[in-house]
């Protein structure tokens, strides 16, 4: 088992269909197959299911937590893994088959799905499992950047590629009265620095809001494992680059008059990938977790060459990102913004210099101290 | 106070918009009044608080579930009205000022609102009062005839005018070759025997479901309340009327070659409104519960006598059970169903011996026994 600061290599993933379960996560659909192993890994090694249970008065719940919740169709399999591997873990933790059986049977399973209050809620419940789930099922409108559950409810949260999203758009960067006007950009990769640290503050706010309500939440002894979107030190990183090209491209349709100069130079996106040493000492920070597990997975360059990848690129952006865009541009603006972003893709591929990029992702397991 | 089998008037209410929140309850406007009277009035009596909060460990969570939850605008409501009280009640048992302080310092409310599946949790959240309430949120789906929640994890659970819904159709009733088919009929009050036998067979088995479920997850101590529809013994009472005037109107559609007698025939209300006296005995049957107070709510005759009364009533009907018809016979039969509905019942209420009629409602409280 790996583990300190080794890089995986995954496989890049996306699908066909132009929807967002299909499509959100380029990034994914193997980074979803790490971090549900790195779960198992760290449920296993690093909690004591066996002192969590013993410190409730029988009946004894075990509360799960999924933060954010991007893709119905992995929820629910990312819970099952997180089920399966606890209850292996009272097994190995048990004395005798017995006690086993004894402590499971007086354990029933809480699954806490959180997401914004916008989302599709009702999808969501649609999707839970036919074959009635051996657990308690709760959708948690609001926003994980605050409290969300009662004090010390939580032994085991988690969250999937959410928390590179912004609770909002960094405060100036959309402000032509601003020092960090971030004009003509939509991404603070190669703007001014001041752009870039009115990001980096929103971030580190964020992440210190997120940190604060799960020290709360989670009891002394439980888990809370995150994947997201980081870039690497040097910033030789594609998904900067990506959004660059989406930015140039509302600025030659702004110059043809399709949409306004002001709209592209007003519009930020509310996402900051930040590096994995960033990540760390923002965590570090708070005195309350310890930091279990942190791992960087990256994607093999091999497939940004495949034939299709503009492609699938352009349906993963569109998945997640359409109704930012849309907002302010209007439907037929952004129709069009992606039709040419994925053949922009294309021609500059091959220019790119693709042996010094990688796209990353960060995996982190934290325990709440005692 | 009012207390025992004590027959309580109230008002008639209705609204003039055209959805389920103003009209789904003709019965309700008032009643919900009453019950969060009772409510208020059985946590005040019967809650012992300080007892249930104190046998957590700190901190210390109360959990308050809504069961079946039809109308938003009134669940937030009814929660604030048990919170609000709880507290009180807290505040009545504390020695001191410092003592309530500490207690409530660290006393969080988590509400757990349950609905089935197939109803808009969306919409639900979004009516989440926007003054961020001093309470943690969550949406529960599925049936409430079975378990929903965690063993022993509920302090104070409640159910508004939703448990005269049955799980099901009775078995038989909507089938040709059963002895219990209800041919020309949509309820069975003026049924053969074996036809209200099928419909109490199933409203017997939902409520022991019901409570069956209720005596896992509310802790010992716990209250349960509910408000239900009922009929007098002497079953004169309007509701149950009104629905034989439902099912006259499609008879009439089917002879008009409007709709098939055999739609008609197989059609059939999953409702039942039992006798207080019945309901008492089922809920007797299941021994962990106490029965803390039971009243009976009378709606006045007169407004029955109001001049927009059979327009409320078709707005109400239409509201709560629409859905139901459209699914058998289709939206444009229903549109004109209701309509002759409204005017058969302008028509009938001229003749309707209302002297001995009357609407009536249950509402019940019952305590987890230790």
């Amino acid at each position: 088992m790996a583990s300190g600061e080794q890089v995986f290599m995954i496989n890049g993933g996306g699908e066909d269909e132009n929807n967002f379960q299909s499509n959100s996560t380029l990034q994914q659909k193997n980074g979803v197959d790490a971090q549900n192993l790195f779960i198992k890994e760290g449920i296993l090694d690093k909690l004591d299911v066996d002192k969590l249970i013993a410190s409730q008065t029988t009946p004894k719940t075990f509360t799960i937590a999924d933060l954010g919740c991007p893709v119905e169709i992995d929820t629910f399999a990312a819970v099952q893994n997180v089920i399966d591997t606890v209850k292996h873990k009272l097994k190995l933790q048990s004395n005798t088959a017995h006690q086993y059986e004894h402590l499971s049977h007086n354990l029933e399973f809480q699954v806490l799905i959180n997401g914004p209050t916008s989302r599709d809620f009702n999808a969501l419940f649609r999707s839970i499992p036919m074959n009635k789930p051996s657990y308690y099922v709760a959708g948690v409108p609001g926003t994980f950047y605050s409290r969300l559950f009662p004090k010390s409810s939580l032994h085991f949260a988690y969250s999937s590629y959410s928390l590179h999203w912004l609770s909002k758009v960094p405060d100036g960067v959309g402000d032509e009265r601003s020092p960090a006007y971030n004009k003509g950009k939509i991404y603070c990769m190669s703007s001014p620095k001041i752009v870039a640290d009115a990001y980096e503050v929103q971030f580190t706010r964020d992440i210190e809001a997120f940190l604060k309500a799960r020290e709360l939440e989670v009891v002394p002894g439980g888990l809370v494992a995150f994947s997201i979107v980081t870039v690497p030190t040097d910033s030789k990183c594609l998904t900067p680059t990506f959004f660059e090209i989406l930015g140039s491209v509302l600025l030659d349709m702004a110059a043809k008059g399709i949409t306004s100069k002001k709209k592209v130079n007003t519009f930020n996106l509310p996402i900051y990938l930040p590096t994995p040493q960033l990540l760390e000492g923002l965590i570090k920070r708070n005195e309350n977790f310890s930091i279990e597990r942190m791992e960087q997975l990256c994607r093999p360059r091999e497939s940004f060459y495949e034939t299709d990848f503009p492609e699938k690129l352009t349906l993963h952006y569109r998945a997640v990102m359409e109704s930012l865009f849309n907002d302010q541009f209007g439907t037929e603006v952004v129709n069009l913004m992606f039709d040419k972003f994925k053949n922009k893709v294309t021609e500059t591929a091959v220019f790119m210099d693709l042996t010094h990029k990688q796209a990353l992702e960060s995996f982190v397991l934290l325990k709440r101290k005692p």
